[in-house]
Protein backbone atom coordinates (compact mmCIF):
# COMPACT_ATOMS: atom_id res chain seq x y z
CA UNK A 1 0.00 0.00 0.00
CA UNK A 2 2.50 2.68 0.91
CA UNK A 3 3.98 2.19 -2.58
CA UNK A 4 0.45 3.02 -4.07
CA UNK A 5 -0.28 5.71 -1.56
CA UNK A 6 3.15 7.35 -2.66
CA UNK A 7 2.52 7.19 -6.37
CA UNK A 8 -0.76 8.34 -5.95
CA UNK A 9 0.67 11.26 -3.47
CA UNK A 10 3.30 12.45 -6.15
CA UNK A 11 0.20 12.26 -9.14
CA UNK A 12 -2.32 14.25 -7.05
CA UNK A 13 0.71 17.33 -5.54
CA UNK A 14 1.33 17.34 -9.64
CA UNK A 15 -1.65 17.90 -10.43
CA UNK A 16 -2.86 20.66 -7.68
CA UNK A 17 0.71 22.13 -9.49
CA UNK A 18 2.33 21.98 -6.04
CA UNK A 19 6.66 21.09 -5.83
CA UNK A 20 7.38 18.97 -3.52
CA UNK A 21 8.85 21.87 -1.22
CA UNK A 22 5.52 23.78 -1.54
CA UNK A 23 3.46 20.68 -0.36
CA UNK A 24 6.12 19.92 2.52
CA UNK A 25 6.07 23.63 3.80
CA UNK A 26 2.14 23.89 4.00
CA UNK A 27 2.02 20.43 5.87
CA UNK A 28 4.87 21.18 8.12
CA UNK A 29 6.63 18.52 6.74
CA UNK A 30 9.93 18.14 5.80
CA UNK A 31 10.89 17.83 1.79
CA UNK A 32 12.88 14.43 2.16
CA UNK A 33 9.81 13.07 3.76
CA UNK A 34 7.54 13.91 1.27
CA UNK A 35 10.36 12.67 -1.26
CA UNK A 36 10.33 8.88 1.02
CA UNK A 37 6.80 8.94 1.03
CA UNK A 38 6.23 9.23 -2.37
CA UNK A 39 8.95 6.52 -3.47
CA UNK A 40 7.04 4.12 -0.67
CA UNK A 41 9.69 4.28 1.29
CA UNK A 42 7.41 5.37 4.69
CA UNK A 43 4.31 3.92 5.49
CA UNK A 44 2.47 8.02 6.76
CA UNK A 45 1.11 8.28 9.71
CA UNK A 46 -2.73 9.07 9.92
CA UNK A 47 -1.85 12.53 11.36
CA UNK A 48 0.27 12.92 8.20
CA UNK A 49 -2.40 11.91 6.20
CA UNK A 50 -4.20 14.30 7.47
CA UNK A 51 -2.03 17.19 6.89
CA UNK A 52 -0.77 16.34 3.54
CA UNK A 53 -5.16 15.66 2.35
CA UNK A 54 -5.54 19.07 4.07
CA UNK A 55 -3.33 20.57 1.76
CA UNK A 56 -4.78 18.85 -1.29
CA UNK A 57 -8.01 19.56 -0.23
CA UNK A 58 -9.61 15.62 0.31
CA UNK A 59 -10.46 14.12 2.94
CA UNK A 60 -7.81 11.52 4.63
CA UNK A 61 -10.12 8.77 3.52
CA UNK A 62 -10.65 10.32 0.37
CA UNK A 63 -6.27 10.27 -0.12
CA UNK A 64 -6.43 6.72 0.51
CA UNK A 65 -9.40 6.09 -1.15
CA UNK A 66 -7.29 6.92 -4.69
CA UNK A 67 -4.37 5.03 -3.62
CA UNK A 68 -6.81 2.12 -3.33
CA UNK A 69 -7.71 2.54 -6.88
CA UNK A 70 -11.34 3.43 -6.36
CA UNK A 71 -11.01 6.99 -7.71
CA UNK A 72 -9.16 8.45 -10.52
CA UNK B 1 -8.31 12.56 14.59
CA UNK B 2 -6.42 9.44 16.47
CA UNK B 3 -8.79 10.21 19.22
CA UNK B 4 -11.98 9.48 16.50
CA UNK B 5 -9.80 6.88 14.88
CA UNK B 6 -9.72 5.09 18.08
CA UNK B 7 -13.35 5.34 19.16
CA UNK B 8 -14.41 4.23 16.08
CA UNK B 9 -11.80 1.22 15.86
CA UNK B 10 -13.28 0.55 19.67
CA UNK B 11 -16.66 0.61 18.00
CA UNK B 12 -16.14 -1.73 15.37
CA UNK B 13 -13.75 -4.29 16.66
CA UNK B 14 -17.12 -4.79 19.41
CA UNK B 15 -19.46 -4.52 16.55
CA UNK B 16 -17.12 -7.46 15.67
CA UNK B 17 -17.36 -9.14 18.25
CA UNK B 18 -14.11 -8.96 18.77
CA UNK B 19 -11.50 -8.57 21.90
CA UNK B 20 -8.15 -6.23 22.39
CA UNK B 21 -7.07 -9.56 22.06
CA UNK B 22 -8.21 -10.95 19.36
CA UNK B 23 -8.14 -8.61 16.74
CA UNK B 24 -3.76 -7.40 18.03
CA UNK B 25 -3.38 -11.52 17.13
CA UNK B 26 -5.14 -11.74 13.68
CA UNK B 27 -3.07 -7.96 12.67
CA UNK B 28 -0.13 -9.18 14.23
CA UNK B 29 -0.18 -6.20 16.22
CA UNK B 30 0.63 -6.01 20.70
CA UNK B 31 -2.76 -5.61 22.42
CA UNK B 32 -1.19 -2.93 24.35
CA UNK B 33 -0.78 -1.33 20.54
CA UNK B 34 -4.61 -1.66 19.95
CA UNK B 35 -5.68 -0.51 23.31
CA UNK B 36 -3.30 3.13 22.81
CA UNK B 37 -4.86 3.46 19.80
CA UNK B 38 -8.61 3.13 20.35
CA UNK B 39 -7.76 5.71 23.34
CA UNK B 40 -6.10 8.23 20.98
CA UNK B 41 -2.65 7.84 22.32
CA UNK B 42 -1.27 6.98 19.25
CA UNK B 43 -1.80 7.90 15.29
CA UNK B 44 -1.39 4.45 13.29
CA UNK B 45 0.53 3.97 10.06
CA UNK B 46 -1.23 3.40 6.98
CA UNK B 47 0.60 0.12 6.97
CA UNK B 48 -1.34 -1.06 10.27
CA UNK B 49 -4.93 0.95 9.56
CA UNK B 50 -4.87 -1.67 6.45
CA UNK B 51 -3.93 -4.66 8.91
CA UNK B 52 -6.46 -3.69 11.46
CA UNK B 53 -9.43 -3.16 8.71
CA UNK B 54 -8.75 -6.53 6.72
CA UNK B 55 -9.20 -7.75 9.97
CA UNK B 56 -12.57 -5.85 10.41
CA UNK B 57 -13.68 -6.87 6.54
CA UNK B 58 -13.26 -3.22 5.68
CA UNK B 59 -11.02 -1.03 3.31
CA UNK B 60 -8.36 1.33 5.00
CA UNK B 61 -10.56 4.25 3.46
CA UNK B 62 -14.02 3.12 4.69
CA UNK B 63 -12.27 2.68 8.52
CA UNK B 64 -10.84 5.85 8.09
CA UNK B 65 -14.19 7.19 6.28
CA UNK B 66 -16.03 5.77 10.07
CA UNK B 67 -13.53 7.59 11.72
CA UNK B 68 -14.40 10.98 9.74
CA UNK B 69 -18.04 10.42 11.03
CA UNK B 70 -19.28 9.83 7.16
CA UNK B 71 -20.61 6.35 8.21
CA UNK B 72 -22.43 5.11 10.76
Amino acid sequence: MSLDFGRTLSRIRKDRGLSQEELAFRADLHRTYISQLERGLKSPSLDTIERIAKVLQLRASELIRHAEGKLR
